[in-house]
């Protein structure tokens, strides 16, 4: 805990949990404690972002991580402004760096983006003096899902060291598993990754995580779970044998979970597919955290946006002296 | 008025005006007059909701509603949070209840929810602890629009019991027909409804109130008449003959009011379809209360969202006692 | 300096350029200038439009000015609704004046509108008593663009009067350059327009400007170019050969600028088609300021939306007492 308290946020941006260390990561945690505090009062409202300006930049639609920041950020009493590509100058042909220069130009203060390109946040990053959080870039990272994730962990087990954590699902086109994999790697859990053998990337061994293809390997002995989602409906040919079969080789399900630890913590970034990658029982089910890990996402957001927007007005009060 | 203050609104939830008891129609009413005297200072807003997360979740396309009830929560000061199907996690296949569930895990105080199928808006209050608030579920209710319509009929007419109004239109499919049929009658008023024999659905006369297919009849003796949209846009084949058609055997002209009370109250849940449902001088003639009812509509909805607040505090309150 | 303070705005709308005095263009610019000072503090919001609503009605999409005007509101504390065709009742067929006097009754203080009739912004004016601002009206004016462009070249050159400005560009169908020479020819600047022949409308010599087909004549000896976004992704045949001709003969490079004035201010109302209108390096080079043109957008804006709401507080004052 002393440790914590000496650590100060000093990044403008929030791009990757590959990019933060065991402390930054374990900093924002702790930060995210005490503003869960806040959501459970009546008035669930802090002046710490007053006057400042937060801007949702979606090149992907999102409701569930838009609606988050959105909800974070007002708590935090920021103005929130909400720009999606559906309506946006990137019709027009406008760059990205152009699009993230002119939103700078408008004196904002935090630009959230997702954007299907991998490293977008982080070229943003670059070419802007304005704070960018990656709510999500292609395959790459999506930090504030892995965050809340760990949160959650924290929470209910009270401890990320030594946990057995297994990541099962699409893990080669899953930003949600990449940036779990780096966060929990670094605060010393072990993880094992779990999909047929095609959705594993090549080398994952790399990042320091076991791989299996059997989801009931995946379960004996794990402290949690956490399933993503099976993107099927990217495919509709044959969709519905392939997810029957799927749910039927690799589904968690009550029988499944009973050879499993009686605690094992079950966890979804959502939204769910019941019947595919988990049953219903289990998704509503004394283990499942899924609800939990929602709110979490509150406090963890409104961790990040305070602590990216201190650090940036540091760096730019340092810049002018 | 002695009743009126003895009650207190105990639900929290609006999902209906057949739910409503003839009191609790009253106090939302009595309520709006307050906070319509808030709408007409130089500063519009009062705090009573600082610090409330209030979802306007969307299902079908709905400018005015949705703005109304927007700018009815901003004035109490509530921030708002808009979600429109278009962009939403429903396109990935998530179900209602789950939806509602995780916009709850936000802690959001209250879900205004337009939907098209009759009943949503009650099967997501049985789900979530927050306020619900229906704003139209498919043909069946629209009770902020009837609480309008009557506020308005009050401050014209002073009074609701013993009013004969009548409700011209497509009585089949019109949810707004169906809270004034039950508002009303539960006031006292006598209501008579008017439509082709084709659009009064079967068994109408057991709500008490009586019908006619003729306007002129529908439009004699009557202290208002409530003029309900043409929703000819839903079915293009001919629409432009219907039309002309329908306007010249049911449309409300002023030849048509000569033979009616000289101070009948001309009511629209809008968008008018002139020159269909009624003639643009009567639209915007001296018996016309079109615009009031849209300014009405803000008083209205403040206190429904006062109200259905106050209510889920004091309910929560009570189950942490 | 003298003449501005004895100046009061009386307008409660703004419609075009075309219709205010020198005084009042200057009016808004120097008040413009306190609020951009505002916009530099480390909490950048005034409490000057507390409670009061500001609607952003867009029957064209267009996020640029749409955030602009969005950030601008809400700096001055302003509850700021969106409206957007995409979801409005305008699909149901409701007339432009209908839906505005729905808009007043929701007992808005101003509505800033773009749309694609010129002259529509000024029939809507006529007909609420609500505060317009055009944000564009078809090929007619979008005044508060003229506005920042001139704002910018005074905060550069110190002046306006005297300067020598050529607008380049789709001359006929530009309402920022019809804005820009109404706003400038006040102001006593020279101004010169450069397009290809069959962009030049007929008779613009009326308006006081020089025309030129030749962008180096439009250079020469110019104190600043505001070069226009052409819009050849409006007509896709051919458009890749269209547009290398296009740059090749009128494109703004670095070449051509060596033969103007060392100091020429290039100005660009955005979004840049770079390589079409004007080549990277001068769009990013030492004499643009087309971020300082967003910014300043802000403070000008915020401006209008001051004076024009404290216009209308005066004339609905005048009008009660």
């Amino acid at each position: 805990m002393n440790t914590r308290k000496t650590i100060v946020w000093t990044k403008k941006d929030l791009l990757g949990l590959e990019y933060l260390s065991r402390q930054e990561i374990e900093l924002i945690l702790s930060t995210a404690e005490s503003f869960k505090e806040v959501t459970t009062r009546q008035i669930k409202k802090v002046p710490a972002l007053r006057g400042k300006t937060v801007v949702n930049l979606f090149y992907e639609p999102s409701t569930r991580t838009r609606v988050s920041f959105e909800v974070a950020a007002k708590r935090l009493s920021a103005d929130v402004i909400n720009i999606s590509t559906e309506t946006s100058s990137v019709k027009k042909g406008e760059t990205l760096v152009d699009t993230g220069k002119n939103i700078e130009a408008l004196k904002v203060d935090t630009i959230i983006m997702r954007h299907n390109c991998s490293g977008a946040a982080a070229m943003l990053a670059r070419h802007v003096s304005a704070s960018v959080i990656n709510a999500g870039d292609g395959w790459h990272e999506h930090p504030t899902q892995a965050l809340l994730d760990m949160f959650t962990l924290k929470e209910k087990l009270g401890r990320i060291e030594g946990l057995k954590v297994s990541i099962a699902g699409d893990i080669a086109h899953s930003r949600v598993a990449r940036s779990n994999i780096w966060g929990l790697i670094k605060l010393g859990a072990e993880v094992t990754v779990c999909a047929p053998k095609i959705l594993i990337p090549p080398g994952i061994e790399k990042m320091g995580v076991k791989v299996t293809n059997n989801i009931d390997e995946a379960l004996a002995g794990a402290d949690a779970v956490n399933v993503l989602r099976m993107q099927f409906e990217r495919d509709q040919s044959n969709a519905f044998p392939k997810q029957l079969e799927y749910f039927k080789t690799f589904g968690v399900t009550r029988e499944r979970l009973k050879k499993a630890k009686k605690d094992i913590v079950v966890m979804h970034p959502g939204p769910i597919n019941r019947g595919i990658e988990m049953s219903s029982e289990v998704a509503d089910g004394a283990n499942s955290v899924i609800l939990e890990q929602v709110t979490n996402g509150i406090a963890v957001r409104m961790a990040v946006l305070f602590l990216v927007a201190q650090a940036n007005e540091r760096l730019k009060n340092e810049n002018t002296d």
